[in-house]
């Protein structure tokens, strides 16, 4: 059973991830060398997407939820490791947010 | 010109309406009196749906914000219009949720 | 391996049945017994958006494309086995698209 | 008065519109030379989000159908002024596919 609180904690983790990530693509479509940025710019609008689709799933109660968040919590993996790797600060603030709504979405599906 | 300011507290109005009408829209397909919640079902999709496709526009800083956010403004403003009509506290809360969301959208708009 | 063929097989059926599942939705809302069409209305717009996703999945040759037609089939099935009680052109309709797209979607995730 | 075939000429506009941008993306982030796609990268991924928003809106029967169709003819327009000035196939048919659907979308905002 998962509780209000909990629920509650994983809309705002998803919320501060699509942001993060959307502010992380149109700042990497602005970096020099855009060559490096191929992987981040693919992560970043699947996970923004997917985050802002966990947020509907999660406010309006979906009986899919849980699998939802499974999902969600897979892409923020792969977009966290990817961001991870560009000192970018866009990229290291986008790869905390994802590695956060990772595990709030892993514990949700658990 | 617009503030960070001025843009994150949009955002904030754009998301906590769209948590509103999903809300909304789930304790409404509960209610006993379903027929008198067509309207607010209606609405409460619409204004969810653009209300996170604003909040997309605002943190990509699409050049296509301000048109967003006026069509946002003004399906709040119907929103907040049709549940206001009704006593339940999720609509209540819909409706100044959808108010509230109106009048940053509408400066954002300017 | 999934062929081109295949692939485009799945996009033309979410996008049938997402097109058959926002008309069910809406002619649902007329519905002079809305009371009875709950269970669809809550269907429709998850399925719908679903739908749309996997589209989106498809034709942007997302790396989770088949995860999230799996999850597209799931939501399908459930969809038409609710519409299928219901004896209304549009919900026949829509219970016939969304018994094809969780096949071809199946077939994608296989 | 807007008659249904017309409405399912648009909707067909803005579905094939929004699988050409979204090919056209992917299609680009594998692009060598991909400092030259920044205006593609940005402008597929904006309309390939309000082509399927204005398939929503249109298969939905939104009341704000118009609207968002007059928001999708406009992104379309830039969409492809920008395609076209690439060689790539893709780009190219990119470009074929947002001023179909400008048009399209266009007529049904009048």
């Amino acid at each position: 059973m998962i509780s209000v609180e909990e629920r509650q904690k994983c809309l705002e983790a998803c919320l501060e991830c699509m942001e993060a990530c959307n502010q992380c693509y149109t700042a990497c479509l602005e970096e020099k060398h855009l060559d490096m940025m191929r992987g981040c710019l693919r992560l970043d609008r699947e996970c923004a997407d997917i985050c802002a689709y966990a947020a509907k799933a999660i406010t309006s109660q979906s009986p899919y939820m849980q699998q939802i968040c499974a999902l969600c919590a897979q892409i923020c993996e792969d977009c966290a490791q990817e961001c991870a790797k560009h000192d970018h600060d866009h990229c290291q603030r986008c790869a905390e947010a994802c590695r956060h709504c990772a595990e709030a979405c892993r514990s949700m599906a658990a």
